[in-house]
């Protein structure tokens, strides 16, 4: 007997992620009701993933789970919130038990871990596609925005871009890599991506202006740019490679990965030069990676400079309906 | 040149809908800012239309977009609640300016109605599927839940149910209809249905325990009667069959698609014998169309009497997966 969509809503969903005290109402009647703290303002993001576009069909079920709440909890990263709660629609052709558990276990690790409370959802039949809507707080006037960027403010990423892009290929390959520890660490962090949530809640007051990786280092580094009224100026050689990533492709390829390739939901953000030793004071690369990789400045555009030549890149990044 | 996806969002959904003060940062960044006013609870609820599923291929944009912004604030009507902001991820196989320019028309016309901001969204390429993630207020402890009746408690339904079903018939038919103005007024009540957002927030404090009827009137009160720890007996006479139903399907299929056909987003509520009076006076049928349709009972599960005598339904309503 199949199991009907209440039940599996009841079943997988009833108790998913963190208890919350500010949870008045979850997942189970028409809508959730929620407490916003006081003198906090609400963070609210939407991001789908939709099989075949956004992952391979057959990827492991708790790989999307999570991927499903981390592209959302790395916007909330991005303006610099503390999450709090999450809703889910989830399409899918059949409801299958084991896939739903392992599904529910990858959304519950990573919502517990971030203390995040699922409060409520949405279950249909059709094309496997999962719609996560993420809430968080931040304290009024703090958030961190892609405008508030000047000319001049230095540009950094967090962690090691390309990585993901790499272990999409990995993930997607018939054949098994060479490098089996690297390419398994790779398949890992396109796989199970960590949202930065704690550097976004440390730049508050330092950077003039963020983003989160998703459409590629240049891509989404122009956005952050383009908004904030400048162009970019990307340094080829200070972009960082991991060693992982460079056994894996060699140094050409991971360069361009790191540049252009999707999903890695880190962080990118502009410092003004005045804030900078803040930056380097408070903010260890050992407990927040980031790494300096360039220039906003004055003229429109992003240009990717290697021993001062300019070179040639699709500033697009990924975009689903070129 | 296909337009890109950036583009896209920020041609059709930088406006879209009312505006209102308390955005502090709408379309266009990583997340919204928002800000929920001192003294209110956040109600938020998520729902996903599929084409094929929830509504048939080639339905006109308009109401695609209409209804996905509907059934979220039928959620919020059924809480109580005052909706404010939505968030709107949109999957389609391509991009069309024609088909998104009716979409965005449909959904705004309905979000200005209610006084909504589309606050955020997210489009991605895949199957055609609509999720909207809806927000609203409600004021401390006052919202309407599905738990929450007891026995004795009286049972009503808003407008009338069975209309949309009816109309989804006309809409799939290949067939022009017999009575062509009751035809296409029924399609209507499907393509365009108006969520009971008045009358929710009028039943605040007279209603035991409310739900919105997507799934069908049995279905939908056989859940607000679950949750209650009740039954619930449905008068057949007594359930409201429109003109217009009559006419198309004849008396008896009216009344079966009254109790069992889905998408009607009416409100059915239950009320304690000692707050009928003030239901009466206070909510006049003329303004709030509603119709006692039965009672909530000590004894779980649903019966439908007629005459006296109980008819065989099946209670379970629409299931995506049965």
């Amino acid at each position: 007997m199949p199991l009907s969509e209440f039940d599996l809503i009841a079943r997988f969903f009833s108790d998913c992620g963190a208890r919350r005290a500010d949870v008045t109402l979850g997942v189970g009647d028409d809508a959730a009701l929620l407490e916003v703290p006081a003198g906090r303002e609400l963070v609210a993001a939407i991001d789908t993933l939709v099989e075949g576009v956004h992952f391979p069909a057959g990827s492991p079920a708790a790989s999307i789970g999570h991927r499903a709440l981390a592209v959302n909890l790395s916007d909330l990263a991005a303006m610099g919130a503390e999450p709090a709660w999450a809703l889910l629609a989830l399409t899918m052709p059949r409801a299958e038990q084991d896939w739903l558990s392992e599904f529910a276990d990858g959304f519950a690790k990573l919502a517990r871990a971030h203390r995040v409370a699922l409060v409520g959802g949405d279950t249909t039949a059709g094309p496997l596609s999962v719609t996560v809507q993420a809430m968080g707080f931040v304290e009024p006037g703090t958030a961190l925005r892609r405008a508030g960027g000047s000319a001049g403010d230095v540009l950094f990423v967090s962690g090691t871009p390309g990585e993901a892009a790499a272990g999409l290929e990995v993930a997607r390959s018939a054949h098994p890599p060479q490098a089996a520890a690297e390419a398994a660490q790779l398949r890992s962090r396109f796989e199970f991506p960590e949202p930065r949530i704690a550097l976004g809640r440390r730049l508050r007051g330092i950077a003039s202006a963020c983003i989160d990786v998703s459409d590629g280092l240049l891509a989404d580094a122009g956005k952050l740019a383009a908004a904030s009224g400048c162009g970019t100026e990307i340094d080829y050689e200070a972009v960082p490679v991991s060693t992982a990533l460079r056994t894996l492709v060699g140094e050409e390829r991971a360069r361009s990965l790191v540049l252009t390739g999707g999903d890695d939901y880190e962080l990118c953000f502009a410092v003004p030069v005045a804030k900078l030793a803040i930056l380097q004071r408070e903010l260890s690369t050992a407990a927040y990676p980031w790494q300096r990789i360039g220039v906003l400045r004055r003229e429109a555009g992003t240009v990717v400079k290697r021993a001062g030549t300019v070179m040639d890149f699709s500033a697009r990044g990924y975009d689903h309906f070129a």
